[in-house]
């Protein structure tokens, strides 16, 4: 399948990589044509890159792993003819740095980021995955042993299908694979990654996910 | 230990329950000294009732059940004099149902409720917990079997200390309580409570929580 991955950050980065080991064929997309991650990106791994429209424009299927803060623009910069009708993997998260560290959490008017860009783009098929651990655990869950979970939403049950089918290429397992239905669930996933950095800070490691429990 | 339990939904008459069955006098305050549920809660269980100033008063513990988006309100008019030097575990949960389900969070300027709370009464100590979880998981965690956790978030180490020995004798065990660190860190568990409502839609089940796992 060819893939866009849009971001050129750890998290673009190591999902463009995977993304090729399992045998897709990745462009990366930046802002600009001449991004020097994404080269570099593309020199190690045989991928392409190019711009944002440059990525989105062949793909099948987009992976959006921008800033959730500029996520909406990147979006509108590949293009609403490049996304009609695809599967748009929202794997941002939306924090503001601006007053420090820890983060703080944005909450766009629509509620989330992923709804934010189903708004702009109605004839794409957002799902919210992955943005709620590590991208090493991303891409290689078994880091972690246990039946630690990872959340789905999005409104089209066609592409959650596509996209639990891509994560399970991944290396998850189909019962650490839980949907939580709707795209407007992404509300409560997209502030995951704050308890993942207070338990990075709390426990010393990079390899941490939750799971769920029920009684 | 006398406390004081600021909240009369279901929270609130929970956790004032579970403290009068573990040995504590218990005051449950509210808006007015004549709120409905507070006095059935009282005449119920041989509790207190009162206004938050009331229950506050004569407290060594304060329990914050109040709604996140009035909690500031309410500790105020409790009264700076009677939170000075006293322990309030912060419970509360900042949601905006003002369009609907399902809600929005609110990230308050402070960053969280807890830091809001701190802030304005620089005297007490907040510890934020219990908030993750649903209200007869908090008093009765055994309803989940298995190493859920539950989450500390606190500035001064002998107030988090107090809660945790509180939780233990709700029933929590020691490595289910989980110390993220610096009061700042309940940025990343106010928002729990939105993961509980996605998964409860998604489930079918009230007794949900959630675990770490680490690699």
């Amino acid at each position: 399948m060819r893939v866009a991955v849009l971001g050129t950050g750890q998290v673009g980065r190591r999902l463009a990589s995977k993304l090729i080991e399992v045998g897709h064929v990745v462009t990366m997309g930046s802002r600009t044509a001449d991004n020097a991650d994404a080269a570099a990106w593309a020199a190690e791994t045989g991928g392409a890159h190019g711009t944002f429209a440059d990525a989105a424009a062949d793909a099948e299927l987009i992976v959006n792993a921008t800033s959730g803060t500029v996520s909406l623009a990147a979006l509108t910069a590949a293009g609403a003819d490049n996304l009609r009708g695809k599967v748009i993997v929202d794997v941002s998260n939306p924090l503001d740095f601006s007053q420090g560290f820890p983060p703080k959490l944005v909450v766009p008017e629509a509620g989330s980021v992923a709804e934010s860009l189903q708004q702009a783009f109605p004839d794409a098929f957002v799902v919210k995955t992955l943005n709620s651990t590590n991208n090493q655990v991303m891409v290689d869950p078994g880091r972690i042993p246990g039946r630690h979970s990872l959340f789905l939403s999005g409104d089209d049950a066609d592409a959650k299908d596509q996209v639990a089918e891509l994560l399970r290429s991944f290396g998850w397992a189909a019962d650490q694979l839980v949907d939580l239905g709707p795209l407007n669930t992404a509300r409560s996933t997209e502030p995951l990654v704050l308890l993942w950095v207070s338990l990075y800070q709390a426990l010393g490691t990079e390899d941490i996910n939750i799971g769920v429990f029920t009684g």
